[in-house]
């Protein structure tokens, strides 16, 4: 691992790195499984709604209204156009149940940013819907480790680099601690900064890409609680 | 209108302030009044679809995604759960087309950001759907005259107050220009700072409010260019 003393600001992911995410929309996934059961298997109809929302991802973007009108959409196609109005009623409140999940943090989250807080400047960087993410937010009762919270519409390395250069450090003074190695962590190296990779149990397919082997500057932990023995 | 000399920030809110946006609404609506036209007359759609919204605020927030699901709900409801499925992709494609709809941005505004820019800090501060409002600014061509663009869950104080936290200044050297006096002026000034008045024709129910008379620190005007008359 590169020279760690530099680092500045420690950015976290917020879904699957600060609280449990993925599972509630496999859970929803399998709820609007349910719903379409007549029209489709549940491989198929998870398959349906995987190319819609990738067709629906440039304007759409991420987050639950997102998922919700993607959802609704493919109960339309796999139907052929017969699905009922209460069935489709009945997607809605999928979406709106999602956005009201208690928020239950990760193992140890808390104690890592409290450590942590005390020596580094900690902002959260995140997609999805800018008000849902708040909503955890301040459901979380983490806001206070945090100087600065960005909602960013997608992560790559033109959004990371616009955020290094709004908090006015360099890349290799920022290290980002996440869940997906798509997302978190490769944009984040690849402009100089540093990453942490700590799998959450499920990864949505979209965020699924080959791990790169012994870089310098990524560094893999099954459990968040590791990152203070580095820091 | 008390002493303006002392503004250095000038923020623009961004729908019918720089760009149209209400009449886009306006149109999807009476799209969606044809859809469900027989179970419901006009004014009558368009009082149950008000009320879906203000009750799906709360958890939805602004913009076209949360307005499109508030659509869909409302179809349910007035077609007493009767509405067909290809009611319900017409209505998921109305929402999709206002995502693709043409930025067209209002008279003079680029020669109003052109002029402020060479003299004060340009922001913008709007609400609704993070990825559209970055799909707007960058079709608009404008977003060269910002040095910061804010997309905020809600316009109220506490959300100023941040911003004006955020850029480092007092309340009393900030102007917020925009279309809605509840959402672009009242706040700004309840903190101190200072709030011009530019009324779009059209203005959606949820933003109506008194507007106060003669208060020191609100400017109304007609057309943003007057803007340039006192900077």
């Amino acid at each position: 691992m590169d020279d760690l003393q530099n680092i500045k600001v420690i950015g976290f992911d917020a879904d699957d790195t600060l609280w449990i995410n993925e599972t509630f929309f496999r859970e929803a996934e399998l709820e609007f499984v349910k719903i379409v059961s007549e029209y489709a298997s549940k491989e198929y109809a998870l398959e349906a709604l995987y190319e819609v929302e990738m067709a629906n991802m440039a304007i759409y973007g991420y987050g639950i209204k997102a998922f919700t009108l993607s959802l609704i959409e493919t109960a339309c196609l796999l139907s052929n156009n017969n699905i009922n109005a209460l069935d489709v009623l009945g997607i809605v409140n999928i979406g709106k149940n999602m956005l009201d999940k208690p928020v239950i943090l990760l193992d140890d989250i808390e104690l890592v940013l409290k450590e942590l807080s005390k020596k580094y400047r900690l902002i959260v960087a995140t997609k999805g819907d800018l008000l849902d993410q708040e909503r955890k937010l301040k459901k979380s009762g983490l806001i206070k480790y945090f100087h600065h919270i960005e909602v960013m519409s997608d992560k790559n390395t033109e959004s990371y680099n616009a955020l290094i250069h709004h908090l006015d450090i360099e890349p290799r003074e920022f290290l980002m601690i996440g869940n997906s190695m798509k997302s978190d962590v490769l944009p984040v190296v690849e402009l100089g900064g540093f990453g942490i990779h700590v799998p959450f149990h499920t990864t949505w397919q979209h965020e699924v890409v080959e791990h790169p082997q012994n870089h310098p500057r990524i560094l893999e932990m099954e459990h968040v609680k590791k990152v203070l023995q580095y820091f």
